[in-house]
């Protein structure tokens, strides 16, 4: 199969979820006098959003990066991609749980941002699984032979993703808004390339033939 | 017509339809304290969310490799894949039945269970009809010679819409949770292929040209 | 510009509105003990979501076989695209309206067909404005010269917007119910092709080019 | 990286984005009779339903401009389309927001026109950003050498990014209605083209190329 499918069913997933996140924003002073003390203070909610969306958003360029880089999907990639997915789709529903708890009232805040870390865990395992099931199949899905050494940058992506297992446990035990932020600092982070670009040869390629 | 449109727009279908599924995520844990208690009580939500997430998703990978055989569509293929659509689509309402009633309260979830496998035995007999009109239509729609003879492969596929039949009898009669584990069961069944693979002819011209 | 992209836009608007009338499904049953007498209590809102989705599916068709014809758009065609889609995204407003009105709690089912079919007399109206302005300009557009003297189909198009005017003066006037399956009838009726398929030479340039 | 990536998932966004608009129509009327009295004084929903629309589909039109001019993307221009987006997706908010307080019940129509003024111009900000961007860097984005003395173009759309200022300040002192409907004449105004178009060369090699 190529990939050219597989990439477009991923972008409406990634569209679909990083929209619905708006719905957290939504509920927002429906049934009192707007004033800017209330706007204000829903700042949870608009910090979710922000941290959520970058976070959706730089995932796509790396997902976009990283089938960039072959020519055809398998069935497992498929599966791994779908587990990826699962929990991109799922984004929303910490990103309500840290918008609704994130201050007192009602209670929870930790446990909120606890449950936003795991996912987040749960996205980074799969992201990791996909990549390496890419850089391990790369002759086979029509990659180039130059992505199975890169360990340097397998190893700086895996770091990355030990810097979600310690937002949440500094969620856990001390702050939630200190998780929080780690994963904002996170997605700025992964702004910045990790994964290595399209071997010279496979982007030629890639301009040349019709993908 | 050339069956890309018709993939570009079943996959933003897909895509919306599997990210619609959060939304029986959000209202969870609103309006009070948030305890690892509250978020267990929730279970059916997420078990209803991951068994119908896995449904969409594999039945998009088959529906990936069903129009991959084909390089047009014509317009009673267009009808099918919008019944087929039209029971994706509705698929987010028996997902919420279930994720609200399959614990007691309020009661019904059986019935909700019920109403999820009928949605099931419409999409299963939906994607039957599509994929027996592209075996049948091979010629017409630029899909290889080597589509047709492939009963086997069909019987595979029709077998398993049968564990749908299962299913709701079992739901209806027997356990509601029962009946949920056998969809849940039937989406890993079809995680693993039951259509034939594009004929390599198919294929390496796919590669060729620009589509 | 080429039409490519204008179709990837629209395909997503479609597919994203005809996704989102299942929202009319979603609240059934949430907060009762689930019966067979309940659902069954809801079958306008199964009707209306029946009547939308094959209306928004079969508008999608004909949108693809409108754009097939022609390689590029000017601006002129995306604003009149637009306004289309202003009337599809708008359509599970009417739904919604006839989901909870058709029957007598709380009432006003007349009314809420009216506006559904004022709705769909603003789509046909925009789509045979889209219609015309792509046959009257097919040659700066790519198309075949023989999209021009189509005058029959036009007439047959037109006619069938008149459709959409007699249900909803049936609406205003006699029964709610009997407007709806006006409208649900026409879909059927526009399921069948009334717009002439592109040209062999086009469609042979558009399997031969890129596109 | 081949710019088409970025346009698809941009699309889906949009198109995600501008569905969304919807949601601010569908409550209305769910648990009263409905009369015409009751859907008139929905007004303001209607208002910023068409506002918000044409904003966001005239968004999509020239970004589809901008992009089309050229075949490449870059990080930096990624990460300049992501803010963009970022500004996109929250539109239906502060959408909300005007349809909700407009008129006097609950109050503050006038602090939920300037946030939709906030946005907008959080918005052509970002969008001349990315304009400025993708013009600067024409030549290794693979765009035609033509498009950097286009200075006149950008101060005309420099002169259209002021007018969200102004519409804010008018909505913050003046009148909410009046600033809303400064925001709609500026979505006319952008409906006029005021990004050059594609220079011939790049618009034929656009049509030879897969691409």
């Amino acid at each position: 199969m190529d990939s050219r499918r597989a990439e477009s069913f991923s972008d409406g997933v990634f569209a679909v979820a990083i929209t619905v996140l708006v719905f957290n924003l939504l509920p927002i002073g429906s049934h009192l006098p707007l004033t800017m003390k209330l706007l204000g203070s829903y700042w949870p909610s608009y910090f979710a959003y922000a941290v959520s969306f970058l976070t959706i958003g730089i995932m796509w360029i790396n997902h976009h990066t990283m089938l960039a880089q072959i020519t055809r999907v398998d069935r497992p990639l498929l599966m791994l991609n779908l587990l990826l997915l699962l929990g991109i789709v799922a984004l929303p529903f910490p990103t309500a749980l840290v918008a609704g708890h994130l201050t007192a009232k009602p209670a929870g805040g930790q446990l909120a941002v606890v449950v936003y870390g795991l996912d987040m865990i749960f996205i980074s395992m799969a992201f990791g699984s996909t990549w390496l099931w890419v850089a391990a199949h790369a002759d086979s899905l029509g990659g180039s032979s130059r992505l199975r050494p890169r360990t340097l940058s397998t190893l700086r992506f895996t770091a990355g993703n030990l810097g979600y297992v310690a937002g949440t446990l500094i969620a856990a035990f001390v702050s939630a808004v200190a998780g929080l932020v780690i994963f904002g600092l996170l997605g700025v982070y992964y702004a910045f390339e990790h994964l290595p670009s399209p071997a010279p040869g496979v982007a030629d390629e890639g301009e040349d033939s019709p993908a």
